[in-house]
């Protein structure tokens, strides 16, 4: 009955073309929301027994995530696609035969929305992972070891770029634009990696974890101000000191900001927060002032991820910095293990393969700058003067990792199309190398050590 | 020096459009970075004003976010414009002085990533919101009133749809397939909605409480099996019946898959992850068995937050029940909260200007869709047949709200081209009218129960 009814309506025909496209559409979200979830379950079910193994052995469980990464990522299955490079087919058609959806709408579903979300993701994790380092940081122990953290920081950014761009300038004959942006990745620092490294083992609250931090947050601002010195050369052939120069006090002035906020903002506004009659007001509160900490950093220039560092140094002091803590554990647990399975899934190993000449130049000149890389900052961990015994080795170990601030500087210069192909890729293997083997050699420093091991619970 | 030096390399003019590029890309991700920030931050902070007053008068804060919805959505800023409408010019230039970015690459930011980005927070907060309510149902209570729930359910889908279809052809005139597709979105049921009000109230545990989440669910997998039906009529002129049987066989197949993994596969699961050396493995067990239930219920035509519902009613009798529901409180916290706003987000309150021809017809049809819709609803508590005193209008307001769910159907309906202007705003109006009141209404009937309320503490 129902049938003759609808025949009868007429219309049925000319409306055919228009539900084509709604389901369509209907077709891209059930793609997507399946494209998401076993891209998901992939992430982590590998690094689940990359982490596995990697405890088994004794290593930290951020150097499992960043082979898991290798895994799915382009140096191998092709699952977990962030940048360059196509999805693997065999994945597309697995989800073709379970959505019925075309194999087109699946490729654009992996080419857009699934990158986007993934990369999000990752930095979600980064930057609530540095929000805990935040809250997990004492303010006074951080500034008494203020100028230790100047002095290896100050070390750590200047012996790479100077033996960098000098050896490559006069031991390779790099031209002097190349040479910058090579001389400026090896200044860099992965604070992520090393503070994943050190809250697992517990001696984030060490002497050397604090100096280490501090160091760190120096080193980032400092790249972020080489890099804009360089990207100003490019553009008008001249040295911006100006722009230095302000970029500098804006990042000071932040710091300021963040220490007075500690002082004089953190607990009353826990306890404005407290006054609410709505009961998620003061998490709800926290994840707020994260959020704005974050856009503050990011709108002057600096990276957002020290917005979020600075909004748990702000919540750092308040009575609720070990529920913020526990709290947040939930999100670094899944999110901060996208960050760095991501980092693994952006490494091109392929760049290893010898039979390519420019990576055979590649491999020499990545040989001479991990040398430059390791020594400029190990050296560094020796500036850090103190009165008391300190492990000097941990900290300048905790300094190699270049990570993803080495991969932005390297990204944006093989962007500009500055970079000989030889260069690209010993800038790239440096990062993966120091990246790869800084968690495990942290993990043999730290233990040799006669740093103060504070034990923290560990976070399921 | 550095700069002669610099000059005298030559190339350098030939790279600057190459670095225009690779800077204009850094210009997009800041964007992208500072867009998410301030958007979350006006969703946070709007949502907090109005829960706050919401948790002042006594109303459920699922209304306090639908309401914070409404302003900061199509029908008051333009700040979360996740469907239609563009965003807020202002908000643009305000993101543009923040970045120096230019507007159009802003623009493009908002048009794609950050749609891309909040949609999917929203069904990850929904997700998890029932996996934590399958975490706190109890599988015998709920197995215990399925035969209520199934009536229940079964006459709050084919009352609102039998009443909804004739009185639309008969009274309205209304041609057959828009009166189909009235009649499918009468028969909806947001579970999330009324699950949420009724987790905060805790009587999600009462006798009441459980019928309803039954129903619900019940109701859910019958609106999928309409709406493919439906989809067949339009495509083909047919009633697949085939298709449609099938669609319910599957579905029972899944339910009774869910009830065999609670009685012999959630402890063994939880004592296997358990066994594992690394720190995070249960809780990441635990989301790895979330995604992985609500991938085959995508894959299956089910609904993908059944899954989700079915994974945390598999682990609810294991030994981390409580730890599941408190981790997983952080993350509906903040996730879910972007689910109810945006379906206010999403509301547009334009459709109510009586100037607007459709409309005014609209209005009329929408009075006569709200009726049937509360009298189909509320009529089906009351075949909630029991031998204890249950409060069966509870029961049929916890029917009501047809919240994402109805929108699905309108939005597949409207994007057909099936429905005239006037059935459109009609199905819409009768979506928000039941969508906002049941909240409020729900806390009423509950309070003036015998229900037997189970209180649970209030999560932070």
């Amino acid at each position: 009955m129902l049938q003759s009814l609808l025949l009868s309506v007429g219309w049925l025909n000319s409306s055919t073309s228009l539900l084509a496209v709604a389901i369509e559409g209907e077709g891209f979200g059930k793609a997507l929301a399946i494209a998401i979830g076993l891209t998901g379950l992939a992430l982590l079910l590998t690094s689940a027994v990359f982490e596995e193994l990697a405890a088994r052995v004794g290593l930290p469980s951020v150097l499992g995530n960043l082979i898991a990464g290798l895994v799915i990522g382009i140096s191998g299955l092709h699952i977990l696609v962030l940048e360059g490079g196509e999805v693997n087919t065999s994945f597309i058609s697995l989800i073709h035969s379970l959505t019925h959806v075309d194999l087109e709408v699946i490729k654009e579903v992996f080419d857009g929305p699934v990158k986007t979300i993934f990369e999000n993701y990752a930095e979600l994790g980064v930057g609530i992972l540095l929000f805990t380092i935040g809250l997990e940081s004492d303010l006074e122990d951080l500034l008494k070891v203020g100028l230790q953290s100047a002095m290896v920081a100050i070390v750590g950014f200047g012996l790479p770029f100077v033996l960098g761009f000098f050896g490559l300038t006069l031991l390779f004959h790099v031209a002097t634009l190349p040479a910058l942006f090579a001389g400026a990745a090896l200044t860099a620092t992965s604070i992520g990696i090393t503070a994943q490294v050190m809250q697992d083992m517990g001696v984030l609250k060490s002497k050397e974890g604090q100096i280490i931090l501090g160091a760190a947050i120096i080193d980032d601002i400092l790249g972020i101000v080489i890099l804009a010195v360089i990207i100003s050369i490019v553009e008008t052939g001249k040295i911006d000191v100006g722009n230095g120069i302000s970029l500098i006090l804006i990042a000071a002035s932040f710091i300021m900001l963040a220490v007075l906020m500690n002082q004089f903002f953190g607990s009353w506004f826990v306890e404005q927060s407290e006054k609410l009659k709505s009961p998620k007001s003061i998490g709800r509160g926290a994840f707020t002032l994260l959020l704005l900490m974050s856009v503050i950093a990011g709108s002057i220039g600096l990276e957002s991820i020290l917005g979020a560092f600075a909004a748990g140094l702000v919540l750092s002091s308040t009575k609720y910095k070990e529920i913020f803590i526990e709290r947040s554990s939930v999100l670094v647990n899944l999110l901060a293990t996208v960050f760095f399975v991501s980092i693994g899934s952006k490494t091109d190993l392929s760049i290893l393969n010898p039979s390519v000449p420019a990576n055979r130049e590649g491999l020499i000149i990545a040989a001479f700058l991990i040398v430059v890389a390791i020594i400029g900052k190990v050296t560094s961990g020796f500036f850090a003067f103190s009165e008391e015994k300190v492990n000097r080795i941990a900290i300048g170990t905790g300094m190699i990792p270049r990570g993803e601030v080495g991969l932005v500087f390297a990204g944006l210069g093989a962007a500009t199309g500055v970079l000989p192909p030889s260069i690209d890729v010993g800038i790239i293997l440096m990062v993966i190398f120091t990246t790869f083997l800084a968690p495990p050699l942290l993990r043999i420093v730290f233990k040799s050590s006669e740093s103060t091991v504070v034990e923290t619970p560990e976070v399921s």
